[in-house]
Parts: structure tokens; sequence; C-alpha cells
């Protein structure tokens, strides 16, 4: 039996991938704009931040940013340095995750990964230039409390603080509440910090600031939990990465934890708690009541 | 002959040896508080950025901040955070020059390196965090000038630039201009972000900043002219580290290629530059004229 059987109907995929391709080539161009404008003399440099920048990602983080800020009626433009610096931070976390001293990976997304192309020493350099222009661009706004909420989500107490908890983690079943703390750290935080990052920029009012950020943390815990289904019940073609590597690893999962099927009903209950915190958005929120669906349903 | 005769009854050592004492217990103690406010609730990589912050820097950098800050009757508490942001990105940078990647060093100040101790998955970590935290504070000054100011000084077009223009230049001489745009990148741009940051943030008047970036210009220069001197003339008890060691690197250094006495020449010329530079600010720039003297006549 398909547990999100019911959901299916209500899904339209093609909204969401339509969404994400258009923000996608948003972020792009400015992405690119932003590394011109810099014009920076040592193109070297340049050439490998932009290795792992374009290296095919989905750009969800910048999508997150845009629409919540089309969400409250705000101004892409004004909030487009936070959505190219936010993907900036989530490509630079990429970078040191695939180092040797990391997870050691010599391919991401079916390219071989920046140190192997152009050696720990300059993918190091790389991400520590995307790391600081992230935050060059997120002050360029004027905003210093953007800044702040950025710097949170991706420090000690949200990104790196996750990280850090999961290598501790390793090779070890850590209890439930741990995995929760781990992956709302490691991967949520920078996700809700994208929508309210959209919204804070938009002047949005409290209710509605309150309402993303409750989004934000469900889709966050949704798509960490189908992430780690996928790595058990998905197809290694459509997934671009091998299937059981979890398992093989002893990483604490869900799946691991909870069983598939209680997984499974996990991350549809994130999946209804955000939605409904869209509530009071009305119509206008519908792309991201897909995008929640998308993240459960979709197989990669 | 010794060309820094007339200036040795100019220089008051102690002077300087007291501030940078002042400055120094100042920055300790609230690097410490902000670091305590995190309530990080992961020891383990608080524990090892401490490890690096507290490993006895000179606290040159927040000395900087804090003295710019006196010279422009602005408020102490208020450039603090910057003041630490800016040392935490300093050792951020010593952390990664010392990874195995780079230059791959043991030991820093008589203390084994932070990755021989934690391993480099929690140095890089915890060089992340600090980085992170860096911006954190900065932004919480509520300046978001400031943030960009710091930022670029330590990004492609400052720090992050000048270490990777030094790694292309291993092992050959690299011409004049090259050199001093390496050092200009690598350790001038957060010295002058230092001055300027301490200025900004007490309003100062336009042509002080002008007059105190000038400064820190010549500063950072004479500063690395001298190190590299040290590495040639230095003992190496005093200085802590092999002398020689750049000959043996073939590295591009001052007295590689201009000589000795040429660098001298060099380094007294930036000295008297920066000296020059404080003119507008009379009786109260004396501790930077002092610095100015100390970075020129010591021994280590």
């Amino acid at each position: 039996m398909d547990i999100f059987n019911n959901l299916r109907n209500e899904f339209h995929k093609e909204k969401v991938e339509q969404f994400l391709l258009d923000k996608g080539k948003q972020t792009e161009e400015a992405l690119h704009r932003y590394l011109s404008q810099l014009q920076c003399p040592i193109p070297g440099l340049i050439e490998a931040m932009e290795y792992s920048l374009f290296a095919g990602g989905k750009r969800l983080r910048p999508a997150l940013v845009l629409g919540s800020a089309e969400l409250f009626d705000g101004n892409i433009q004004k909030v487009m340095p936070s959505a190219c610096a936010i993907e900036m931070i989530h490509t630079y976390s990429l970078i040191h995750d695939d180092l040797p001293a990391l997870d050691n990976d010599d391919f991401r997304r079916g390219k071989p990964t920046l140190h192997k192309v152009y050696g720990e020493a300059i993918a190091l350099l790389a991400s520590d230039g995307l790391l600081t222009l992230a935050f060059e661009l997120l002050a360029s706004t004027g905003n210093a409390e953007v800044v702040v909420e950025v710097a949170r989500s991706a420090g000690v107490n949200g990104m790196v603080g996750g990280q850090y908890m999961d290598i501790i983690a390793e090779g070890k079943l850590v209890p439930m509440e741990t995995l929760q703390e781990i992956h709302r750290k490691k991967t949520g935080a920078l996700i809700c910090a994208s929508l309210r990052c959209g919204a804070l920029l938009s002047n949005a009012f409290s209710k509605g600031l309150q309402a993303i950020t409750e989004y934000g943390k469900h889709l966050g815990l949704a798509f960490q939990i189908v992430d780690d289904i996928l790595n058990v019940t998905g197809d290694e073609k459509t997934l671009g990465k091998p299937v059981g590597s979890d398992k093989e690893h002893k990483k604490s999962t869900y799946p691991a934890l909870l069983g598939l099927q209680q997984s499974q009903e996990l991350a549809l209950e994130h999946t209804h708690k955000a939605i409904s915190a869209l509530t009071c958005f009305g119509e206008k929120a519908e792309v991201f009541r897909q995008l929640a669906l998308y993240m459960l349903l979709r197989n990669h």
C-alpha cells in the first residue's frame, strides 16, 4: 500500500519543476554577474570557485529565498544577493564534505570533486573564498540582521555544528532526538534561513515570518527523512549514487532507527505540518505547497 | 652600520608592549565571553576553536581595531565584536595554513597545530566555525558596511587571493610587484581593515579615515619586509622558528629579490611613510607611531 497515494492526486510536479527551473536560471545569471563584478585579477581562483558553483546544483536554497520574497510581495532584485550568498555557503559546505579529511568523495553529481581536479590546497582556498564572498554579498544588502540570521544557521549552532555531530556519531546508532538534532542543524537550519531571509528582506509581517519558519523546519526534516528512505528503496541509476551506502557505513538514519514504514509515516507527518503552516498565505503559497509534496514524492 | 640607529632613540618599546598587553587582555576576555554566549551544546567543537584561538597570539589585529577606535574617540565596547571577529578570521587562516594540504606544519608557537591534536576533520570544522562566527559578530554591530569591509579584505581580493598567489608563486622568484601584491593581499589587507573598522565604527572624519588607511598600508608592508629580513638575520631561539627556511624553500622574499641592505632601506621607507600618515592626529597617535617603530626594530 502506498501511504502517499492521496497526495499524489494533489501533486503537480511540473509546477515545481518550472519554479525550480526559473529561479535556478535567475540565480545562475546573478551568480555569474557577482563573480565578474569582483574583478578579481586571479583567474585561476575564480575558475575553481566556478567549477563547484556551476556543477549542476538544483538551486533549492536560492529558490526558497526568491519564492519567499514573492510570497511577501518583496523585490526579487533586493533578495538576489542573499539567494546567491546562501548558494555559495551551500557550495563551500559540499567542497569541505568531499575533502579526504571528511567524506573523501571523488565524484559529486557525476563530476570529479573540486580537490580531485585542482588539488586540496586550491579546493580549500576556493571554498574559503566562497564563504567569505557570501558574507560580502549578504552585507551588501545593507541589512545586518540578515547577515546574523545566515551566519547563525551556517555556524556552530547550525550547519557546522551539525556536521561535527554527524562525524562524532559515525559508526554508531544514536538516539532519535540526536538524529533529528543533527539534521535540524546540518541541513534544516540553512533551508529555514533561506526562507526567513526572503521574508526579512521583504518586510514580512510577524505572523507570516513565524509561518514560513515553521514551514521551513518541517520541509527540512521531511527532505532528510526522504533522503534516508531513498538510500534504502531508491534506484541507483535515478538516484545517481549507490543505494544502501548508509547501512554499509552503519550510519544513523531514519530507516535504521524507525524501520521503513514508520519513516515514511514520519515524512508524511512533516509534509502535512509544512503544508498546514502555509494556511495563512492562502492561494499565494501554492508553489511552496507543491514543493513540500515534491520533496516527499521524489524518487531522487 | 645600523641604518635604524636614529630611530632607536625615539623608540619606547615599553609603551607598545603595554598597549599590546592591555588590548590583548581586553580582547581575550571578550573572546571568552562571546564563545560562552553562543551556548553551543557541542563542547568538543568549541574546545577545538578555543585551542587555536587561545594559542598565544599577539592580538595585533584587535589592538589595531581598538587603538583606532580610541584615536577617533570611539567606544571600545562598540568595536569589541569587530576586534574579536578579525582575530577569529586571522586564527581560521592560520589553521588552514597549517593543514597538510598547505604548509603542513606540526607546530605553531611551540604548540602542536590544531589538526595534529584534533585531526583534520575537526580542524576544518573548527576553522569554518570561527570564520562564520566572525561574520555573525561583525554583523551584530548592526553596521553592514563594516561586514563588507572585512569580507573584502579576507576574500578573493584580499587574504584568500594572496594565499592563492603565494601558492602559485612557490619555488620561483616572482617580480617585485607580484611580491608586493601578494603581501598587500595576504597580510596587509586584514591589517588595514582592522584599522578602518575601528575608524568606521567611530564615525571617523573622512580625512582621518584616509590617513589611517595609509598608515595601515605601510605598516603592513614594513611588517612583512621585516619578517623576511628576520628569516635571514634573526636568531632562531628569539624567533621561535628556523632561520633560513625561506631560502631553503626558494621562497620569493624581499632579501632574495633586493638583497639585505635594500630590504632594510625599504622597511625604513615604509615605516617613515606610515608615521607621516599619522601627522593629522598629532600627539593622539603616539602609540601607533611607536607601533610602527616596534614593527621595524623587533627581533622576533
